[in-house]
């Protein structure tokens, strides 16, 4: 195996036990290669979460590369077949939490900055960096609160570049170029408690949603389009009963969530799921929270410069996607700015053994320069 | 009010916490009464369940009265009007847990059969009292063990008068004279867990299950009989879910419940939920408990006796029923015994403020000693 400045890198962050929201020291590493390089340092900490806003230049255009230094816990250590912050590399995988998701992204980005500079020591605008320590958490004192901040001083990204892996298959096969907006709903019918043995005295909330429930789950909510999938119902939890088997409930409590595409507004679905229940005359509660609205971001400068530094690398084409989760992309989009995620393979994210192809480092940072190339030399 | 030796007796008792299986000294009470008359008292203990079986005469026929001191869990105190364990008179109503189901069916049998006993001393055969602390739980330390040690020893019950709270709308105006069997069911449902992110890379068992739970739901079971109503099926619990809102579980599981007929057996009614369960292409495990066969007393000397005293002391006529819940009835009957139910009101019984009418304690016990003269004088 060839040497990788972006493999050290990795290596480095990776030792970090940077579980949510807990930085770790990765965004002193960081900061410390950017500084020597002419990057203004500025360090935003909000309650328990470290943030890191660094800038090259002070002229307009702003690209921007985002991402977070804190990981997922690991689960049952015993799961794992190496110590998830004892990076280690095996049959050309490089094992390790966060190995995917997403600090090989972070190391690639610096490795791809430093070379492009060298080489383009006068390049155009200006280069940034917006990291947090709060990607995997509540995501309230994260890239939110630093977007906040750029705002009230009108510090503008024009390109953001968020490093999470898009890539399904092969390096670069997926950037996406969007999210669909999540909304959660929490709904609680309410029945009548009673002894089973007198069903007629009580009001089974179970008995009283099985159709409406049904009807939610085959509900096609849209058709999705271009750019988005269909938007996709998912109940996620589901509770009634005390544990006695001879008592009929006095509340079935419902928790769903719907990842929805532009074909529709969260109001609109609030609407439709609430006519439904309504339709099936139930007695309900529901509270609603909109973790994020969709953002989209067309074909253009960013797209295109994209595409091109990922045919150039891997000689492949790549495919446009809005599926999967939400990123802290949906903080950065509604700014006016261009946003695209792209990074390493996610089949292995939030699992144990997470890991990455040693082999797709360089041309992930070799990508990531190119993009720069593109758009600022 | 007039005093009552009913409600005296009621009020003793109610003081007790006789939560399942805990008779806290509630048999003692009964004991001691019924021992002062001539009673044989005979203390059965099953692992945590206290017993008693009592008897005055040697002779046949028996005719028994059977009940059990325990009660369901009060639930939130905070709900309760007065404390649960602090018997009070409102508005001519006796409030406690227990205070329906059926403590105050208790104290009518002893007293009734003290004013029998004392009035007809020389009566024919013999006069029993079956009584666990286990009816309300998991009835596996209770009755069923009495009647195990009393069928070894060949003592053979003719007649048993079980005082479960049997009466609807006025006291009296229902006797049960058999009960529906009990059919348990667990049902777990298979799915696989993933992202609510990426619904096609799991399988979300509530999405997967709800046309089958509505399916048996709305499924007409039977039609019931001369002696028996419809075959009833709940669904008393129903759980899936981590807590986390953003992951698909990877089961779903469903605790039912059938109150059936003779119309259907319990084979019947297990071969059609799974075929219910096989036709949605469910993947499931599903474990059965049987908790009680049918059972029919039909119209024959002892229902007559009970419809005699009841119109003698109501002035009304009574009906026959085979509703409600199981009780410790089905242990009884198989030996051969005639076996019905009758007591109190029923429609308070395992709720907060459970009561009942002050005014009907003199006229249950009034009712249960005509049936002792009807039978035995």
């Amino acid at each position: 195996m060839q040497s990788s400045e972006t493999l050290d890198l990795s290596l480095e962050l990776l030792q970090q036990p940077s579980v949510t929201p807990n930085d770790h020291t990765c965004q002193d590493i960081i900061a410390a290669r950017l500084s020597k390089i002419g990057f203004n340092i500025e360090s935003m900490r909000f309650e328990d979460v470290d943030n890191l806003w660094a800038r090259k230049g002070t002229t307009e255009p702003v690209f921007c590369f985002a991402g977070h230094t804190d990981v997922v816990p690991t689960g049952s250590l015993e799961a794992w077949d190496s110590a998830p912050f004892a990076p280690e590399i095996r049959d050309g995988k490089l094992y390790g939490r966060g190995s995917a998701d997403m600090k090989t992204a972070l190391a690639a980005m610096v490795v791809a900055t430093e070379r492009f500079i060298e080489k383009h020591p006068q390049h155009k605008g200006s280069i940034a960096y917006l990291i947090t320590s709060d990607e995997e958490g509540p995501a309230k004192n994260g890239t939110v609160k630093v977007i906040e901040t750029l705002e009230n001083r009108q510090e503008k990204i024009k390109w953001c570049l968020v490093g999470e892996p898009s890539s399904t298959n092969t390096l670069g096969d997926i950037v996406k170029n969007g999210r669909r907006g999540s909304l959660n709903a929490k709904i609680i019918i309410q029945g009548k408690q009673g002894h089973v043995a007198y069903p007629h005295l009580a009001k089974n909330p179970i008995h009283l949603a099985t159709a409406a429930i049904d009807e939610l789950c085959k509900t096609v909510w849209d058709e999705g389009n271009e750019y988005f999938p269909a938007t996709s119902f998912q109940i996620s939890n589901i509770h009634a009963g005390t544990g006695a088997t001879n008592v009929i409930p006095d509340t079935l409590e419902i928790t769903c969530n719907f990842r929805f595409s532009t074909e529709v507004t969260a109001e609109e679905l609030k609407a439709r799921v609430t006519a439904i229940l309504d339709k099936n005359d139930l007695d309900y509660d529901i509270t609603w929270n909109l973790s994020g609205l969709p953002f989209i971001t067309p074909v253009g400068d960013l797209v295109k410069a994209t595409q091109q530094a990922i045919e150039k690398t891997t000689g492949s084409c790549t495919q446009l996607s809005t599926s999967g989760g939400t990123s802290d992309g949906r903080f950065i989009a509604p700014t006016g700015a261009q946003v695209i995620e792209l990074g390493v393979l996610n089949a292995t994210i939030h699992q144990v053994n997470e890991h990455v192809n040693v082999a797709d480092l360089e041309p992930l940072a070799q990508i990531y320069e190119e993009i720069l190339v593109n758009l600022l030399a």
